[in-house]
């Protein structure tokens, strides 16, 4: 169960289905457009995890000195809404994972029509919200065998 | 995978598990008192779903007048937090099916510890939000086999 | 101005004034019942904070033993719903202002309509979330001069 | 009091301050990224409502044909973290008034400090969802005196 609740890793990085529950949605029938950008921080979220690294984890400084992740840029398109009872599918390709950064893209789609792209733009932090750089063994274990280098 | 992430019925009712987000947290490190609320409405939801019953067929008219649910009064003890990146589970039972609301006792745990439990009162609604009766095939739907008579 | 944004202090408690945006409505076109207790919280934190109490500094110990106050039951009422554009307020009012706890009456109305209705218990609890007693100077700020005495 | 609660209008477009409560913020201890979209909706709304057009009205075609706003594009740099008990000032720019969208220049600054930037591309709908044009009467109420014309 943990697996699915958790979304599945791909090639290309990471899929979490999310369902369009009452919360979600606006009085103009459709989803909000602000819970977007929860259900791609939730796919952020799960992404990480499935590859070893869960926030509380991170915090604590399992992997080295304690860290977050803050989202510092994005640039999101709203293609077309979801609706409540919707099944969504939250994409995660990280193309660039540097020292201190990394760079995501993001879709949202309902089968095979795309609702939602992002892309964007996070910084690791240090508890007290400082910039710093990632530990090494987060480094590695998140970059993609395609990913360009970079910091 | 439909199946998973609307829960599953169980002899008593129905059952969630709910992935604890960032989102759902606030500063006190811990989950926002309101957002249970989110999560016990996400159960009922999937509770209705897996009966056969979603929001939007409901709405328009699929199974008699058009109708939707409203929370009326709720009772509710938060007993312990949840945190960051821990999976609950949300505890549905009806406890009477009437024709003009349902009794639900609900429950939010974290492996066998509770977490939160709330009585609920759920009022069946026009679109234009006046009261009204449930359509049988609804109520019959729903009643569970040792709920109360009632209306 | 920062005296409007926090509401005011009245003889029996305080009123905050709560605008409804779009992202409090969901797809049956009134409020999403769980946004009602986001406004009663911010009531109360607004209350605290004409008192002489903001969280943060309740946090940091400015007023004694670091706390915070976190909602441990609540029995709410929802009659009528609130619709986008509207302006309701909530009022507060503490019935009993204990050493490890408060009991508050909560209302929220629009004009003369009462909305929803809250009878809510608060504990104090430390940073680490265990229960605690008030410093003596936070208990005395909040005790209205006609609560019931307790703990 | 309603002129405070919906902001104001300025030479440049309209302000709107808001508080910062526990529900926006995250367990990083800061205003949790997705609420400033809220903050940002909220100040879109209260420039259109001092314009004379609220959302109700518009959508129960008050001005014209019935219409709503959806956001379609949003550029947006998350500069410095809120957090609790701040006091926040959305600014709000019309940048390009067109028949069938609006083009918005947003900031959130905690005094003299800018948090958040965003530049906003806000399409016109039916109610149904279609894209549409705006109304004569709203399009030149929302026009400012020194906006680029354009479509």
């Amino acid at each position: 169960m943990s697996e699915t609740i958790s979304g599945r890793l791909t090639a290309a990085g990471h899929e979490l289905d999310v369902r369009i529950y009452f919360e979600d949605t606006d009085f103009s029938g459709v989803v909000y457009h602000a819970r977007y950008l929860h259900f791609l921080e939730r796919g952020r979220s799960d992404f990480l995890r499935l590859k070893g690294f869960d926030h509380r984890a991170l915090m604590e400084g399992a992997f080295g000195s304690p860290m977050a992740f803050a989202v510092r840029h994005m640039e999101i398109d709203f293609l077309r809404p979801a609706r409540i009872d919707d099944i969504v599918t939250v994409e995660t390709r990280s193309r660039l994972v540097g020292g201190a950064r990394i760079l995501l893209d993001q879709t949202i789609r309902r089968a095979d029509e795309t609702l939602v792209t992002a892309a964007v733009k996070v910084a690791v932090i240090s508890p007290e919200g400082k910039p710093m750089r990632m530990p090494q063994g987060v480094m590695s274990g998140l970059a993609p065998p395609d990913a360009e280098a970079g910091g």
